[in-house]
Formats: structure tokens, C-alpha cells, sequence
């Protein structure tokens, strides 16, 4: 596990996971705006079959308006990216970066608003595991 | 300016900048993989209207191939995002994640490539200016 994402692993398959975790996520006031599916860009691009890899956009429309208010090209930043992948074991790696370690790099004025959304996200991981 | 981004003011309006701005990342050999439309999700989710703010999902096949090769957690910060922003000027802002920065809170490894991945956004981004 790197150190700028949180995990929790489940024996559930990955759509069942991304399922629970869309819930979870919900109800921490975390709509899902984009949904990227890796491993069919990469199959479709390049031909290569890295498993299921799906990166969902996390986004707390207040905590989103109140940072691009704090600082306009936050957006480079967001949404907060949540990872839903196959493991080896037939069960699924849900990874949701760490919003303190992503806001690391931005002003240290949205520190705060960071360990916020790392609490709720990590709230929401919790439910699963 | 923020040290996080890499940013080009266009005095054309945000339809003519993000065309044109995907046209120089596909040269770059990046597609969009995921539109966020902060606007219209702020204005319906929570009555506040910020002005034309996009987030793009710029992604290169084979370079996040070979990042999450080398770290599977990594799409936990893909793709690139690029914002397209309407400015006060009546002219479109569009500031791009400077992936070396993304990637400084990620594995040292991956440096080489977020370095190629920069020069290539940027170089996209001077097409525009």
C-alpha cells in the first residue's frame, strides 16, 4: 500500500465493490462525476489486459466550491480518484487517494478541508472492510 | 499561478480553447478519457454558478500502462487533468496538472515518466499560446 492512497480490500468481486463503496461514499456527500475504465482504454489503445482497473471521480460539490473559492486552479486536483481493482485472490483492492497527500502539493491553506475529505472517504472505506 | 499547474490564457472563448487544446494533446498522443463539468454540477448539486469550469482526464496509453506497471496504485492520481476555465477577461484559462508535481507524492521511479509527460503537456499548451 502506498503512502498517498487508502485502501481496503474485500473478497467481493469488483462490481459488487464499486457498488458499496458508491454507497458509502453517498453517504459522505460524495457524488461519483467521471468513471474511467482502464482496462478497456488500455485493451482498446494499446492491447494490453491489466484486470479490472476502473478509476472513479469522487466530488463533495460544497468542499469542491469551497476549494476552487480558495484557489481557482484546484480543479488540476480534483476529483478525489477512487480505484476499484481486481486482485490476485479473486477479490477487489478499493484504493481512494488521500486528499491531505494530494492537497500536499496545492496551498497549505486547504489543509484543513483535506483532512476533512480524507476522514469521509476514509469513513466510507470503512463500511466495507 | 500556482506551482502545481501549468497554465496558457487564450483570449478565445472556452469551446474554441478546449478543442483546441485536445487537438494539441492528441498530437501529444493523450486522450481525454473523462469531461467533468464542474459548472453545471456545482449549479444543479448546490445553486452556486462559478462560470464555464471543466476538468478534462488527459491519459497517454502507453505511459499509464507503464506507471501502473511499475505502481499499481497509481491510478489513484490519473489521469492529467487539464481545466478549462472562462477568466474574468472574457478569454479561457487553461491550466494543466504538472504531472511531476502529481507524481512527487508517488514512488521516485516514476519520475523519468512524469517528466516526459509534462514536456509533452506543456509543449501542447504552447501550441494554444
Amino acid at each position: 500500500m502506498s503512502d498517498y492512497t487508502m485502501t481496503v480490500t474485500v473478497e467481493s468481486g469488483p462490481a459488487e465493490a464499486e457498488e458499496a463503496i458508491r454507497d458509502a461514499l453517498a453517504a459522505e456527500g460524495f457524488g461519483i462525476l467521471s468513471e474511467i475504465d482502464v482496462q478497456a482504454a488500455l485493451r482498446t489503445k494499446i492491447g494490453e489486459d491489466i484486470g479490472v482497473y476502473k478509476i472513479l471521480g469522487a466530488c463533495n460539490p460544497p468542499m469542491a466550491h469551497q476549494a476552487i473559492t480558495q484557489d481557482a486552479d484546484i480543479g488540476a486536483l480534483l476529483p478525489c480518484n477512487v480505484v476499484i481493482r481486481e486482485n490476485r485472490d479473486g477479490g477487489t483492492d478499493v484504493v481512494a487517494v488521500d486528499p491531505t497527500a494530494m492537497l500536499s502539493i496545492a496551498s497549505g491553506e486547504l489543509s484543513e478541508l483535506a483532512c476533512d475529505a480524507r476522514d469521509r472517504i476514509q469513513r466510507a472505506l470503512d463500511t466495507l472492510g
